[in-house]
């Protein structure tokens, strides 16, 4: 038995998210079919290195599997993308020791959110950024940003059926950019909990249209409690973009 | 009775083309279905620079049509947008002269096609540029370009289906530019026969992939056939870009 790890890129637009649910089409699914396939009818079973949600997208999925084909490790990746539908795609697949995990082993996430800012919709960034058609203002946002970077409690960031106990978390960078009228937001953390970016975002962006002031993110923080936060932006502007070892 | 000129941009993925056909879901239809609604149920047809086919996707497609609304010029977007589906975007309303027409007006076109050079297949570009996991040569591409710059007979570059008898057309310009690893055609030119970009890009590949050699394109609108020129390159990678009055 060898244990493989696989970074996978996906469209998420077409997927009810990343983890198996029954008489739904999710990632973990679809992969575990075409595993299936290729040993027979034996399930193979895939872990990731987190779930995304619906909706939300991902640039450098880390999965991870056992299995005893014989196949070359360098042909695994068009094996699987032969049989794989076109919305996922295997960027690399590796072999690792028996004892890798792609959860436990993750030391750091990279999501990047990605918002359209016009007042026309654009057709082509419909599934793949968040419009945004109200002025925004970046500098109070990479303001707001300064109280975010570090360790903090981030419950207030935090979808509040999270079971997790532990909301501690740190915020290594956070990086915006604005290229041609799409707004980058660039987060690199240790670890984020469920819709965090996502409820970042939201708060980020009550911030850049002036109805919040960027020190209100430091009380937001202190209070760790969900509703004092922002809204949960969209999860089409969402991308697990690189997960570290 | 004022006629209006509309730049419209859509994601050709889940259309049958731009042109109405009964059964099927079309640029045309859809946006004839919103005029309607506008128009308590009379029928406004509207006329558009040309035909994209299946899949095709504009970025400044040119409509027109005749209404006696009385709704301000800059309310039109607003309008249309409002009740469009989100793979159509209208991007301005603009009064123009009654016997303005988009087509006949029209003195020119750009297309761009889009080609993702990777082994890998990219799921978020998979509607959107052809995918190409071979090597790929631009200097003899850029060679046989010049060949095709100019005023010629392009009937080699033409489905045969096409029913006009004229065939000749003058190119301007053929622009190629690499960008992380897409590759942009930028074809500027008086008027394109039907398929004409489509299946300029698909010979052009076959010089690139050293199929064929860049002096060959001579040959190939010498002979006036079709059957001498490459194969017609996949409609997802197409866009109609700008149309010129």
């Amino acid at each position: 038995m060898q244990r493989y790890k696989c970074v996978i890129s996906y469209d998420g637009t077409y997927f009810s998210g990343y983890q198996i649910q029954p008489g739904k089409r999710t990632v973990q699914s679809e992969f575990e079919t075409v595993l299936g396939k290729m040993h027979k009818g034996s399930h193979i079973k895939i872990s990731a290195s987190g779930r995304t949600d619906a909706g939300v997208h991902a640039k450098g999925q880390v999965i991870h599997f056992d299995s005893s084909l014989p196949i070359p490790e360098q042909k695994w990746r068009i094996a699987l993308n032969s049989l794989l539908p076109d919305d996922i795609s295997v960027l690399s697949v590796e072999k690792v020791n028996p004892d890798f995990h792609s959860r436990f082993d993750a030391t750091g996430k990279e999501y990047r959110y990605f918002l359209y800012l016009s007042s026309n919709r654009n057709p082509f960034q419909r599934h793949f950024a968040s419009h945004y058609p109200y002025p925004l203002d970046l500098d109070p946002i990479k303001e707001a940003c300064q109280y975010l970077l570090g360790t903090h409690d981030f419950s207030s960031f935090c979808s509040a059926k999270t079971e997790i106990e532990d909301k501690v978390r740190t915020i290594e960078t956070i990086d915006i950019l604005e290229d041609d009228g799409v707004v980058t937001f660039r987060f690199i953390g240790n670890g984020f909990l469920y819709n965090m970016v996502r409820i970042l975002v939201g708060t980020l962006l009550e911030v850049g249209s002036g109805n919040r002031k960027p020190e209100d993110v430091k009380e937001i923080l202190a209070k760790a409690d969900r509703r004092y936060a922002g809204k949960t932006a969209p999860a089409h502007g969402l991308y697990l973009w690189k997960v570290f070892y």
